[in-house]
């Protein structure tokens, strides 16, 4: 009924495009090395091939109409070509590339005078000078891989001798998410904006908090601050902007991520319309229909407990289950490994605090364990 | 994770149980005569094969740990045979040979002190002598067919020559369904009731309406009764229990189906958890949370458009998905037909009237035509 939608990487991001794919009646190809990645079970168009390959990439985006990714690392030299070829690839090819490199997404901030924290490119190690710093690799970094604090020379060590950006450290009051999708025609639709608390030994968030734990003044900004984002990325799709509030109330773009993302999984269950449905819709030409605030929630992702590895288990999932109005996506992952991310929780309560207390309970609860 | 899951039936219904299996991680497994049926691309568990025949439903059963359906004409004895090697099957095989028959069914309701409307069984035409009145085929009818009213001696014409119950005819106030949900445990979760206006030409549901457009004394009536009628069944799953308001106000049961239904659809955006979810953890034996509701919903069914038959398009579908609170579900089917259930689609809104007429809006702009 629609254009077929070829999507690169069969991970949890893909798993959780299905139920709109379904809702819709979008037929959905999927990419990814692992036969047994977490879309398997729900397809039966999965191409087992490494969507970083060249040749794998044309080939299999050439037996679909229009092309997306929910995984930024993948090869734009093929999507390049698809597009040539008259392809549709959403996000385009040049945007995952000014993505990709975390120097080029820096300087594409600075060229559209986009406001994000200060910082200047490096090719390794020496040119390490000025304490404390962040350093972030300028390719290859993942789900806080590749990103590090700096704080004194001693830190020096541990650097990554590799072509990196240095920026500096932000006073930080908060960090704050905002989901953003556009359509080719231009149509927008913001979702409200989320608040993120981070594990400090996982660098990982911990909670995501919606709406978020701002000033509705600061909201603004921050909606305001996505919407031209996005708008000066020509972006046609889902865009994860990842924003600084400082002590001062000023608002910074951290980084951005042009797909489904960890901050928005929430959207399942507290918005009118899900992050996962909007993502569709807007690669595939549909109309973006309003996004209104349904319910406080708190969403926990579930990572493997440390010292486990190996098949999955749940501790206590039935005790979790029996709650009201908490809510289980499981990523159907074949292993779990000590910090890995194998599932998240959303909690749905009248009040944000109430939803946070049921949150913390759902932690103690359940863990991700080997048999 | 949990048990495996096998699904007698890989139509819309099957398919709107997937997203659930993808959320909880459930490995879910699905048998069907059609290769292109409704679930097919969203499931890499497809055995095509006859639910009727008893050796496929036997082969099938025997390599998973739980059975379920979502349809009730399944061969019954080889899920006999199947609980007898201790696999699980809910519903159980008891609970479907009674439903199957609707004479059966109706003798269950007099056994079990549950009011439903007066009825004698007849085994065929010869027996028909006093009217109006409402026969049913006892066994094969399935979604408004093998229903009728025969208003008089005229209509024994049309009437089906085959066993069947003969039933009074009821003077209708209205109709309600209520989903009941119950698990092994004996643990039961009640949705709220809906109410139902019919499409006379189709004989199939136009709208169905949440929360139903009752009385709160009424509501609580229909509440309990479908609270006792899965307890007498002893079910495990859901069931929806179709009821009859009459002039007076009193409560009947109309037919019960033993697994998700039409009358339920609205469950997936009105309800805090949906009747699909509820079904899979209710035969595997997890825990029922508590239903509340969320959202005035109005559910209309998509039916093929008269006059075409082939690969279905639906007209406009762009212009009802910019529409706020508009939730498209598409069947997947490969082949319209006129009155074929294609789609449905829920409207949320504030109030039920403005879903209403929000509604009305869909059903005129949305048509299911051939290409």
């Amino acid at each position: 009924m629609y254009k077929t939608l070829g999507i690169l990487g069969g991970g949890q991001l893909g798993r959780m495009m299905i139920t709109p794919c379904i809702d819709l009646g979008v037929e959905v190809y999927f990419l990814d090395p692992n036969p047994a990645c977490s879309v398997a079970s729900f397809t039966s168009h999965l191409t087992v091939g490494d969507f970083k390959d060249y040749e794998t990439v044309l080939n299999f985006g050439r037996t679909v109409d229009v092309i997306t990714v929910e995984i930024e690392h993948v090869n734009v030299e093929a999507l390049e070509q698809l597009e040539k070829e008259g392809k549709t690839v959403n996000p385009s090819s040049r945007l995952l590339r000014t993505i990709q490199d975390k120097g080029l997404q820096k300087q594409f901030y600075v060229d559209a005078g986009i406001v994000s924290p200060a910082f200047k490119l490096i090719s390794g190690v020496r040119e390490i000078t000025e304490f404390p710093i962040v350093q972030k690799m300028r390719t290859g970094g993942y789900d806080g891989q590749g990103v590090q604090i700096l704080k004194s020379e001693t830190d020096v060590a541990k650097a990554f001798d590799v072509p990196s950006v240095l920026e500096d450290l932000v006073d930080l009051e908060c960090e704050v998410g905002v989901m953003v999708a556009r359509n080719k025609k231009g149509e927008i639709q913001v979702f409200p904006p989320v608040t993120m608390d981070f594990d400090p030994d996982l660098n990982l968030v911990k909670y995501v908090v919606s709406p978020g734990e701002i000033t509705d003044n600061l909201n603004k900004k921050c909606v305001q601050l996505a919407k031209s984002t996005a708008e000066k990325f020509e972006l046609v799709g889902i865009m994860a902007v990842e924003l600084f509030i400082t002590k001062e109330g000023g608002v910074l773009v951290n980084e951005c991520a042009p797909r489904v993302h960890n901050s928005g999984h929430l959207t399942i269950e507290g918005t009118s319309i899900s992050q996962f449905e909007m993502h569709i819709r807007a690669v595939l030409g549909l109309p973006l229909p309003e996004v209104k605030l349904l319910n406080p929630s708190v969403m926990v992702n579930l990572v493997g407990a440390a010292g486990h590895t190996g098949t999955p288990r749940l501790t206590n999932v039935e005790d979790v289950l029996a709650e009201y109005g908490v809510f289980m996506h499981w990523y159907g992952k074949t292993q779990t490994r000590p910090g890995r991310k194998m599932a998240h929780v959303t909690v749905v309560r009248d009040t944000v605090e109430k939803a946070k207390t049921v949150a913390d309970e759902v932690l103690q609860k359940l863990q991700v364990v080997s048999d």
